[in-house]
């Protein structure tokens, strides 16, 4: 296993071994030497079974994902911080102040430990960032061809504000849809990594947590209806969702879909349609259209949401259809991704 | 990959591929036909990318677990039940009620959907015998050969009362140690079926929900000072856990060490130290010596706890040890185990 950065190890205690993921004195010095310091807080310094922690409210969002991205390390992040900032937007899409996660580790023998402090310094950086803190984990370690390397499971809990209702049932007729950045770029940077096609140099990977844009957001619009991160399926997969779990018909303008001209011919060259590439650090948001433009000059005003649109509307709540209207004025339907565009791509 | 029970897929369609995993339709149905009707609860129905819960309490515990047990499936359970026993005994570890759990699958391309039905049927009977409901959850599938069959992480949430203070800062001179059960069953039955030894008519894993010993004896005795399950690295070290997290000295009767003569035997065969070996449905608890008997009487009177033996006593706050008192009267410090005994028991 060679990764970017990371010097290969030429001894044995430089590698992951079955004894790390034991339970007695290796496990424990893994656990001091390498996830303590990077995720230090007086949760985690509890050294118990679970973190116990006083939460500001009752009312709480929960979610978790399990990544197991391919290759670990590519152009604009590494597992480790894809796997913070996709559990924090996906505590975001419930309406809630993100603050806790938890961190399975799946470590296969042999794994370099410097790719593993590389891996887990992302992480304590993304947390910083993000504005959470890792209070409670887990490592296993299988053996040598049992894995993949590493996989990481991420759950988080966050609080969800008094004012605040986000969800299916609020979708109604007369909705705007505003997309926060550019799409595709995710996809395309893994693909182009995995595959190495050159366009890395061009591509990043746009992961990113998304917690300022959501809370200046609600902030000042809590009639926000719903938020949802069109990460594997993509774009299209995730209006797909909206609309059959809320009986809506959505519109999307073709022409107002923000794509990176390298993203736009990277996808044109690999025959890929970027409605159907992965994002990371990307939001729907649907919400009252009389409140669209404020919506767009706050998400405009953050790092991650420059490229910002309102890309189409909530047409009627009937029938369940995603309509993309095409530049010459004809329109069609777009579906859920049926099979696999890009595996692993989280 | 064959497994008992589950007749070998003969037909694609009976297999996980990797469009399970993408994020599209086939996800979709893998979720609505499997893990939809098993754990049906309203949050799962919201169909978001978290569950929104309301709490009875803001005070919480907060734990997660990978699993990764070799066999899938093993005497007297299977990762199914592993993965929200193991959990669900964290979350009461921590003086919490469970209340709701997440799980994460990695399968792997190929994995017989019969084999994931009847694990996700274990999940489902498991936690209604905890009487947790699992609220959200996350599917990823990887490569023929990238990972070994199915990997679970399950994350747990649970509400602490308010007069329960459980943790390494309550441990004192004087507090009687109490195991519920019988040791090193777990660990044994999975290397008997792993390595076909012959003891898995026997010999059982011990897996199992503690939820009602804990609600009985807390509601009795909010005393405790600390719980803790001795799972990998069995007893000896999470002994050895607690003697250096509360800078305490632990003597260990060994006669009273309750072990099944079936257990006692293999270990003996194999060369074992029970005290090291694993154990999933077992709690140590420590709690003033006054009550201990009282204790005893509440967690002999559940089926999971007829085993119960008081093992041992603090005996000061200073020196972090754990000495055990063999039959003859003379000691032996046992120590954490160091290296492995038995790799990827849960």
């Amino acid at each position: 296993m060679e990764f970017p950065n990371c010097p290969i190890p030429t001894q044995k205690h430089d590698r992951i071994t079955m004894a790390h993921g034991g339970g007695g004195r290796m496990t424990a010095r893994l656990i001091e030497n390498i996830f303590y310091p990077a995720f230090a807080n007086r949760w985690l310094e509890q050294a118990h079974d679970g973190a116990m922690l006083s939460l500001p409210s009752s009312r709480i969002a929960f979610t978790t994902d399990s990544f197991v991205v391919n290759p670990l390390f590519f152009p604009g992040g590494n597992i480790g911080d894809l796997a913070i900032n996709g559990t924090v937007n996906d505590l975001l899409c419930c309406g809630a102040t993100p603050l806790h996660l938890s961190a399975g580790f799946i470590l296969e023998e042999g794994f370099p430990i410097d790719a593993l402090e590389k891996i887990v310094r992302a992480m304590q950086t993304a947390a910083i960032q993000a504005g959470i803190s890792i209070v409670t984990g887990d490592t296993k370690v299988v053996e040598h061809g049992k894995c993949d390397g590493l996989f990481i499971n991420t759950a988080g809990i966050g609080v969800i504000p008094p004012n605040i209702d986000i969800g299916l049932h609020r979708v109604a007729k007369g909705d705007a849809v505003i997309v926060t950045g550019s799409i595709g770029n995710h996809g395309v940077a893994i693909l182009s990594s995995r595959e190495s096609l050159g366009f890395e140099s061009s591509i990043r990977s746009d992961t990113a947590a998304l917690t300022s844009i959501v809370a200046n957001l609600l902030a000042e619009l809590p009639e926000v209806h719903i938020l949802r991160d069109p990460t594997r399926g993509g774009l299209s997969s995730t209006l797909n969702e909206i609309a059959e779990g809320a009986k809506a018909t959505i519109v999307i303008d073709e022409e107002a879909l923000p794509i990176d001209p390298p993203v736009k011919a990277a996808c044109d060259l690999l025959g890929l349609d970027p409605l159907y590439v992965a994002n990371e650090g990307l939001m729907l948001i649907f919400l009252p259209d009389k409140y669209a433009k404020q919506a767009l000059r706050i998400i405009q005003s953050d790092t991650h949401g420059k490229n910002a649109r309102i890309i189409g509307r909530v047409t009627n709540n009937k029938k369940p259809e995603v309509i993309l209207k095409l530049a010459l004025g004809q329109t069609r339907i777009i579906d859920m991704l049926s099979g696999e565009q890009l595996p692993r791509i989280c």
